[in-house]
């Protein structure tokens, strides 16, 4: 475990970003995103993943040269083509869409269909916040979900995310998958030869299992509600978009081939409908009264929903980025194929 | 168990509400939805409970001639102030406002504050579904829920609920609450010397149960999952609107009592973004795909959610709608209390 100055390692995702080709504007927004995720603590969906993204881009299977475009829009909506580009830019003009139209409309809904994977939807549902919006953030994902009375993977175990803006504390945000647990998860358990907690998978017959060493699938988060949830995530970004439709790869077990998820983003302008102070007292209040609940035998604290990403947050911003051993690997070997000094980002 | 023909059975409850001094208005909108909601197969958010919600005008707990104020609105949003009236009317004045927004906008947001209970939040989503938009309907209820880390009542076990149009097929669409098990399933399982499943209580330390003669807690859906969405029910209902924040009593407790609930309205009017046609065909793509997935050993169906609710919809309307024993107990009582023909109603 090392640690690196946040801002000279998002500089260095950029530069990488830059000399597979991508665009300026494509690269920050990429580097920007994957680094505040890792920030955040997210370290499985943040700068890991920046080597196989621009291996995708060298293969074809991220679009180099794409450019998002607005191909449908009314007052407080709009359907992006996101012409299967790096889905952090195109999410980043969804986002920068999104909340202009908020501000005039008071909400709005932007769906970018035929993207591709756009990391973790907690990051953008946090920009959302910090920039005084209730924000909403979902992607549809690969089919590793199955739903109850079903077998194998039918649905994605679609992740969403939101974050709402406080006071003195900073926004409330969730960012979750609809299965009971992540995949990685499973994948992990199964190498460490451990069993997975009841009600995570099936097996090939659709049945329980504990055993990550069958041909499993995901159970949904408490069975039909997560399938449930799952469903309304589909809906709101490939179905009404005119994306594609449940069918997506999974982006990293083949790199040339074209993923295109579909992502949706609602922004909530809080200051049309209450003034923005008063409203972070609320929130503040809210927050407080929770975390000041009796609490259960043998635990000290009650965490909100974001408690703990903020403050790795905060010991990323004071004492450097924390970076894991297989992350810091990835950035030594994207170092050597772009030709990029590593070693000047560690604190 | 008897069956009722459902034209009668709404009257009968409208009569019943009239006769208990409310608006002709609120009364239709208290039985149509109340009825609906039998019919749908939600019995214990039915009329089951117009018997307790008549003795609750009664006694002031709700106030019978409340009337709903818009109190502040933007063109695609609005919150009301629901002066504690009937729910039912309250949601009916908000869904309505929120759908005729919807079509200027494209999408709208509406929320009422200090307004009472509203029964089951399906009921809501699947009339704006009918009505050709994606629909979500939330409330915050009393704090019977716990939260990782406490223990006791922290925050409510709030309910929301989606529906979606579909083509040849009925609205999609999901009621749930954010606790793995409904509190009334605990109190069932007390009753009949049953345990309930594992992850569905706390008890007085704010560890896990399964005894239901525990000073129970409920238990969120999936821990932090479940807390999340319900501490985002209360942001959009309560915190947003200026309504009461967290500490709702449970209206069934005490008759006497206003117990101020806040409840949101969502709509997206899917002609707007998409060919309406087109779009039911896209949901009716992929509802058989999903219906047509391999099925797990011993299962014969996947059911898409609402299938169930439908199927007991439809034979509602074809056999007449059932009513359990213990609402033909409630109705019985009511028709003596208000001097109302019940029998006239059954098929």
């Amino acid at each position: 475990m090392i640690r690196v100055d946040y801002q000279k390692y998002m500089d260095f995702c950029a530069d990488a970003c830059m000399r597979a080709g991508l665009r300026q504007e494509v690269a920050s927004a990429t580097a920007y995103y994957l680094v505040r995720t890792d920030m955040l603590g997210t370290y499985t969906h943040g700068s890991l993943n920046l080597l196989p993204y621009l291996k995708k881009v060298e293969t074809g299977g991220i679009v180099r040269d794409a450019r998002p475009e607005v191909v449908s829009e009314g007052s407080a909506w709009a359907v992006i083509e996101g012409n299967n580009g790096m889905g952090f830019y195109n999410a980043k003009v969804a986002m920068d869409l999104g909340m202009k139209k908020a501000k005039e409309t008071g909400l709005s809904y932007v769906v970018v269909k035929n993207s591709s994977h756009y990391g973790a939807c907690g990051v953008y549902a946090v920009e959302g916040a910090e920039k005084g919006f209730i924000t909403l953030s979902a992607s549809n994902v690969a089919k590793t979900m199955t739903v109850p009375g079903g077998k194998g993977g039918i649905i994605g175990n679609s992740p969403f995310s939101y974050a709402v803006p406080a006071g003195k504390y900073p926004p409330v945000f969730l960012d979750i998958a609809t299965s009971n647990i992540a995949g990685m998860k499973v994948n992990r358990a199964k190498t460490a030869g451990e069993q997975v907690p009841p009600g995570s998978i099936v097996d090939e017959n659709g049945l329980p299992t504990t055993d990550p060493n069958t041909n499993w699938a995901l159970y949904p988060l408490g069975g039909h509600k997560g399938y449930g949830i799952a469903f309304f995530i589909e809906v709101m970004t490939s179905i009404l978009s005119g994306g594609v439709v449940l069918d997506i790869p999974l982006w990293i077990k083949s790199m040339p081939t074209i993923c295109p998820y579909s992502q949706m983003f609602f922004f909530l302008n809080v200051s049309d409908m209450m003034d923005p102070t008063l409203f972070g007292q609320r929130m503040d209040d809210a927050i407080t009264q929770i975390a000041q609940s009796p609490k259960a035998a043998g635990s000290d604290r009650i965490y909100l929903p974001g408690d703990m990403e903020w403050e790795r947050y905060q010991d990323a911003l004071q004492c450097g980025l924390k970076l894991p051993d297989d992350i810091e690997k990835n950035a030594r070997e994207l170092a050597e194929w772009k030709d990029l000094d590593f070693q000047n980002c560690l604190k």
